[in-house]
């Protein structure tokens, strides 16, 4: 029996892989909108929406961005994102719930931005909606599932949507077409590292 | 004993929580670079390291990114951050290592992506530097990953770096400052749904 070498045991194992890869790429043909949630208590979801409409701006398409919370962090993507005409953006929040104490502010807050989401979700020149943080709202009922859920099903045919906010209820897991839960293994926040620049801000 | 109304009960808890918080910040008072790694199996890693450039653009920071691995994939953020001079963009890789099925090949090439990371993380001019799949070519053991962490341990300061990809290695986790595991719950691909513009490329 002969010992095959280093390089030509990587090259069957990769022909291998890549059998497993182009079959899986053959099988998925269907071009259609999606929609992309981004949830778990780890870093990156925002950061993940704003680099989706980065990249959808690449490709010279229209994005339509709701902040449902407006936090003293992310001053970054709005100053960056505002500079594109490519790009709606509409920070909605007043500040975390935390931060208001008031239900009733926080419950009108919430149906304007859900206003503007609507919008986007009926127009089909955007081609991407950019939903940040509309989990927290939706986790404290302060807008209602149903029509969420509603307003994914009759958007655009063609429109992508992401969506971002830690604890993303079952039902809306339920209707998204991809699901990326960022678990949180380590943050330096907790070594007592601040918020800083290009960072979280 | 007097029931107090809903407002008043989330103006309590809303009060509690944001205790929490300030004193979590209060606490949080260091300011310097940080090491973020995004891995996982799921989507969101590549995005959120990105976003990450787009936010510090948005301060008028210098990036650089080196992409180890060109797939047929993200050439939306390619397109989208070469408009900007803030922004030094390097694609090192040739294709995933099992479309080009050769170890020589992919040795070279991750060299010389590593030796034009190293120049950046020794540039304190270069405020981010996102390694984009660097955990991939660690994983293959295309880069050494001791030359990895002395040189992220010698970087300028205040340097912030995003590192990407699945499969981070455990010496990575324990040198980084902040790490998110991005799960996958699900994925259009798996319904057939091919790599589409603004989602995926």
């Amino acid at each position: 029996m002969t010992e095959s070498s280093k390089p030509e045991r990587h090259k069957k194992r990769m022909e291998r892989h890549k059998e497993i890869v182009d079959s899986k790429i053959a099988q998925a043909t269907t071009e259609r909108g999606v929609v992309v949630v981004h949830t778990g208590n780890g870093k990156g979801k925002s950061t993940a929406g704003f680099g989706m409409a980065a990249r959808a701006l690449g490709h010279g398409m229209q994005v339509g961005i709701v902040q449902f919370i407006k936090g003293s962090f992310s001053t970054g993507e709005e100053a960056f994102f505002r500079r594109f005409p490519e790009v709606s953006y509409h920070v909605m929040g007043q500040g975390y719930t935390w931060d208001t104490q008031d239900l009733e502010k926080d419950l009108a807050t919430a149906a304007k931005g859900w206003a503007q989401a609507k919008a986007f979700l009926e127009d089909e020149k955007v081609d991407l909606v950019v939903l940040d943080e509309l989990n927290i709202a939706l986790k404290y009922n302060y807008i209602a599932m149903q029509d969420v859920l509603d307003a994914l099903a009759n958007r655009p045919a063609m429109q992508h949507v992401v969506i971002t906010g830690r604890g993303a209820r079952d039902e809306l897991i339920a209707a998204a077409d991809t699901v990326s839960e960022h678990k949180e293994i380590k943050h330096a926040f907790h070594a007592g590292v601040i918020a800083q620049k290009g960072v979280e801000l």
